[in-house]
């Protein structure tokens, strides 16, 4: 089918290719032109501006968004006016689930569809199937299901029902992710400490072959520490990029004890920083009442 | 090869029966005469004591424990003035590293050659294809790797040298475990209070098509909720059987942070309770300072 | 000084009373005529509406209020256009910091002076010297200062600054009440599950007697345990009036890793519940993977 | 009374003054020869050795022990041959409660009466008052009962019962410490980051002069603010001495939820690494799947 792919970043050129791969029509638009030759060399159509994106698409368009979470309503409210009733956007990228029901129901005002895509899968699964899970207008979800489709791994996407709950449910997915991948590096941590000397790639491997916790982020593991058996070229500094966060303080908003989700982003925070306030205030208070000694700035 | 194997109840009994469709010869021994019925009904060879089982077998013999982590000792302490020089035990079950060690070397005074072998991959792993991280001497390693090789799945196994190093692997494994379920946990409790109304089944089987959290514990979750959809059947109460709380207490020794399976256990143990007296604690100070209502006992 | 006091609450009222015992002389409204009366009785002018109590005030006046957060805006937005240049109004209740940048700000352009006042110390503390963290325009403090000063307790009160600082402050000391309060509680129930005997009271009162840990809070522990040994009439369910939520929403925002009042709330959420999803999702996954026995719902 | 004080470290030499200011006669020994020369300056006899220490006293002696816990059972073996049925033994360390358990039971063999003292208050209660938490042998109490309260502040003490139940209260009291010490310090560091310019000496007074959270410990905070403003000078790394390790895993033994006393310690751990394996895991696995980019080693 014909697209018109908004966002040429790490997920969207790879998206774009695959899409152009399982024989749709790309028309592809970036505010970095070189981006847009790179996909234009794999056979996409050109567009200089949203303009004359929306201009070379019939309606009704389908539009797809794959821009950062801080750019979205930039690109929708540039987009809105070019747009004609019965068009559908697909927004898919890592949109808080509220901001997601807002447009939903600015569109709709306007006869415009909108669908909230959460896509899963890194940038592997943008190249080669990604797992989407998708909200929103269910007739906007019928025309666009055979691109979904054909751009996920075998019964990798889910319809999920009203405006939002794609968004939803990948956030919710990135907070398991956030408090796996912990789980993960505290275990290799205790074994990095131990008395025993672990080829840890050997052990991501073995733990892949037949374990309970045999995952595709332990394959990421193994494949890690093939690259850097002891990552000593790396600094644990764990940086983040929303949805853990929109996670907890969903749960929070909903009283809900999340406490893995909860120090798995707190500890994130706690790697920004080489010493803390915190650890401060609790070492002058051990020396003024058991006059243990502080440690000092150099 | 010929192996003696002792304990026959979920785990030892299906490993059994691997053991035995791979061609090898088994002698089983349990406590219980009807499982030992059971595998003998598999092909295997019955005996009806410790004594029996070590009699039935030549040195250098190849003697197998699949028993619980509580009752080892028992075992061992009646095994070893049966047992010769140069004689292999496997200790596949869940032990502590450090009692592994001692019993390795306690076993190495007497000439025995001593293997503690982490086994994961639950009933399922047993039967068709487990996973093992094995420690302990390298001479019996050599002589029982075949049949570790021949038991596992494919790349399934690893041998992590001196005495404990395996058990030491398959505690923090489980520990690596205890997160990685607390984290689904987690996602699925915010889900199942989320205004939306999620198919759980489909959203934990979308997950394991091409999302950064697919997994086996996400698989085995598309299966729970596959019987049971909203799991009304059962209550959340979550026991444990000792690696997780062996992991946390590892990683105090160590002086390591482990905040995220220190919480998916500690959230197990507040699982075990309707209430609770640090609830009680609290609630009663909110009501001193800010008159704040209690909740009454009925 | 001459107040207009507004919300007759367990806060208000107590504080009133106190105003009142200072010498002060204070114009009272609240929506339930029943306070009204009751503070009337302790030499409150009694105001039967916020037109009345507006007119009963001659500018510059003072305007107190001390109602539920959630009620703020609705006052407030009813007593703006009631109010002259050069009013102030003194918002002492728990609101969010944000809030209250809101509304002085708004408050500002019609020239009405906004002080946000946090105000701690319980029902004893208003009644008898309450803590004050005072933050808003400086000129309306040095109006205030003299009335907040004859209601603390000495040294109990301090300017912190532009708008916002002092809720800002007191959400903050609410944080640190949630990790302490938590921090007892546990204390206890380890106590409470211990081998030992203890008697709870004594041992809040002992720990108040020259202990790292005597504190106010460690009172009130003494003195709840002194009406109910054993705490045995109330439930360990711990509501919460969002200031320790605000707390962790403001940390999360801050990037700064904040975990002890970050799970002294989750506990709180989690003992709202009295069995968990998350636990039903991991009780059934330790079931597939290892056949261990789920407890049914009866 | 006539007591035989065994170490004369910080605690020991604070103890030992107050206990000859109060009249008491104090016949002292440490390893230091320096510190029995500064007792000896303040009127207590001096002995040079254990056994001199022994000789000087007679029975039944009450011997006062104030060593570092990890020397407890040095200085005990050494004690045990020389003294007398009949004869009592304070130990008023921060021992485990289960070797005070053990202890007493190994020298009750001997008639020789065991005590086990929690003492908190810090180098200032052990000089002006200290609060003690005891346990042990009821006859050998109240023979040390006036020396005890004499060296309490007012109700500063308790007989706890059984062996070990003094420590083990003693170690609780820790546990809570640590737990009102992490809230405090996340308190602080959320005031810090904040966009407020908060005097931090002056925030921690007015939370001492009526606020909910008025304490000790907050002011030895103010204390501290009060000589380095923004504790500039020290370093926020958090050593700790056991107790609340020792805490936890009574908790984890109990199967009892402590995980605001778990994250204050675990928190303690994290402040004595700069950087952490778990943060490069996760680093690492953020840029495998999303080409998160990773922070170099310098």
């Amino acid at each position: 089918m014909k697209v018109g792919l908004i966002g040429l970043g790490k997920m969207g050129l790879s998206l774009g290719q695959q899409m152009l791969e399982k024989g749709h029509e790309v028309t592809a638009y970036d505010v970095n032109p070189d981006a847009i030759e790179v996909i234009a060399g794999c056979g996409a159509k050109k567009a200089e501006s949203l303009v004359e994106l929306v201009s070379m698409l019939q309606s009704p368009r389908v539009l797809w968004l794959m821009v950062p979470h801080t750019h979205v309503d930039t690109v929708l409210e540039e987009l809105l006016p070019l747009l004609a009733s019965g068009d559908i956007v697909v927004e898919a990228g890592n949109s808080h689930y509220k901001e997601s029901i807002r447009r939903a129901n600015r569109f709709k005002e306007y006869g415009i569809l909108y669908l909230d895509a959460g896509t899963s899968g890194g940038m592997e699964g943008a190249r080669h199937g990604a797992c989407y899970m998708v909200g929103g207008d269910p007739q906007a979800w019928r025309v666009v299901e055979p691109i979904i489709r054909d751009t996920a791994v075998e019964n990798g996407y889910l319809y999920t029902g009203q405006s939002g709950s794609g968004h939803f449910l990948k956030m919710i997915h990135n907070g398991i992710e956030y408090g796996m991948m912990a789980a993960i590096g505290e275990g290799f941590e205790v074994l990095e400490k131990s008395e025993f000397d672990y080829d840890f790639e050997k052990v991501a491997a073995v733990w892949n072959n037949g374990s309970v916790i045999r995952s595709w982020l332990m394959e990421l593991t193994e494949r890690a520490f093939s690259k850097d058996a002891n990552l000593d070229e790396i600094k644990g500094v764990m940086h983040s990029s929303g949805e853990g966060k929109w996670t907890l303080e969903t749960a929070l908003d909903m009283q809900v004890a999340t406490p893995v989700i909860a120090m798995s982003l707190l500890m994130r925070y706690r790697s920004l920083e080489t010493d803390t306030f915190s650890g401060k205030v609790v070492a002058a208070l051990r020396n003024e009442f058991g006059g243990h000694a502080v440690e000092k700035k150099e």
